[in-house]
């Protein structure tokens, strides 16, 4: 098995100012010292500095849109070609993501956002990277973007609900942490579930115990910002658990004709139920990641 | 499809006091007069009311450890036979939690907690039943028992989030609730996924994409109250989505010679991976339902 190291370093704390590229690495936050995507042999991504390098990023402190790396002018900032999933600094992040592995955020004075310092380098926690899409930049082409969320507003601190995310264990002495999925459910969507019966709309999967049955809906156009759709019945799916991963992940998408793209399979869609067209392209565009 | 009503009713604040239980009939919160958990025909639970009537009842404020229904002398409160999952009220509050219906909660005077009134009855707001489990009560009898939270507990207001739970749609004039499935996810977890190369141990299923893999780590005796044990790797289990809900909610168990009851199939276990005899039982006695 391979020897896991957990990113949080103990005697550093969030907001602490480095000097410059090499004081971080002289730290252990960031071994890279000109590239923003940090990656290890085993590619996944301990950390991301934003510095203002890519034209396209967006800070909002707690929640980041970030670039990935690639087709990217160093003498100017500005994208002079498109961006690929295949980018060993891209691919890290798609593995963090889908392994839900903590990033370090360090922020540079060159970045344009108030969270960052006059001078320097501020560390700035832990993120989560929650998800990935496909976007045309400000320059027309294509770039592979993340969306960082910091651990701390991923936090659940219900009573009962172990604390883990803060907590210390002190068998490990490593921080242990809680991630929480994100399951919309609203009238539609429970409209939708019943239309299909519980039954997944790909694999016909019904989960149930006592007759009691469970599925999710899927929205194919994300609602979250910069995507921010809306909570129509033409935009939502009915899935099992599995087939909601996989298409909220990308991992496979629905051509205009309702053929899957990406795995086998028939999309079973009931008479009253329409998905819009406009959508389904905007999945296959932005989220789907095997074209 | 069936007619949807929503469980929020917007001429009540928490903290309403109602003189009396016919009192909470007519404003529509709890339709029962005497009966703790309300149901309505298709079997689902929209109210309960804590008032004392079971000894084994936990009332936390935002978190609830409640008992279900029948095996019960009115005359003592105290439990003189089993509970079933089948008792309708049970059974509706079962489909509450699977199907992710809000319940209404209400707390009578008798009820022991501080969050009781003096006298009648107190609207509570709304609460998501997150877990069910099996337990023998203070009297030796078996219960079955709910645990609720609070939906503002449950309440996830990243930025950039559409904070859904709270906000009301102008469309549907529905309030819109957003749904967090908890994935823990430790330095165990993350070894155990590794162990089995992301496969899950039930269904060989590998999630996919780009080479990059995504599995559950589940626990086999959950980590919260009353529940509380400990991450351990005796403890965890490698899953697909499905199997993770499916073990969760008690759709299949493990017996302890490692056979699979209540579904079809093998459990694959790697020779270094041993799962802890009293874990499995403690699922299978708590957990499991189809027994």
């Amino acid at each position: 098995m391979p020897n896991y190291i957990f990113w949080d370093i103990a005697s550093i704390s969030e907001w602490d100012i480095f000097e410059d590229r090499r004081a971080l690495r002289s730290a252990g936050i960031h071994l890279k010292v000109v590239q923003g995507i940090d990656w290890n042999p085993n590619i996944w991504s301990p950390s991301i500095v934003l510095n203002g390098g890519y034209e396209d990023d967006q800070d909002l402190g707690d929640e980041i849109i970030y670039t990935g790396e690639g087709g990217n002018d160093p003498s100017t900032n500005k994208q002079i070609d498109n961006q690929s999933w295949e980018a060993t600094g891209n691919k890290a992040l798609l593995v963090s993501e889908l392994h839900w592995l903590p990033v370090r955020v360090t922020r540079g004075y060159k970045n344009k956002s108030q969270y960052s310092p006059a001078s320097g380098y501020k560390y700035g926690g832990l993120y989560f990277i929650t998800d990935h899409f496909e976007q045309k930049g400000r320059n027309g082409f294509t770039i592979c973007r993340f969306r960082l969320q910091k651990m701390s507003d991923l936090d659940l601190t219900g009573p009962g609900t172990p604390n883990v995310l803060t907590a210390w264990s002190e068998e490990s002495k490593r921080v242990q942490t809680t991630i929480l999925r994100i399951v919309r459910d609203t009238r539609l969507s429970r409209e939708i579930k019943e239309l299909y019966d519980f039954t997944c709309q790909i694999c016909w999967i019904k989960i149930s115990v006592r007759n009691i049955k469970y599925a999710e809906a899927a929205h194919i156009k994300p609602l979250w910002k910069p995507h921010n759709w809306k909570d129509k019945s033409d935009n939502l799916l009915c899935l099992c658990p599995n087939h909601h991963v996989m298409f909220d992940k990308g991992m496979f998408a629905i051509s205009d004709n309702l053929m899957l793209i990406g795995i086998e399979g028939t999309l079973n869609m009931d008479k009253w139920h329409i998905l819009d067209t406009e959508n389904l392209r905007y999945h296959n565009e932005h989220i789907f990641i095997n074209h």
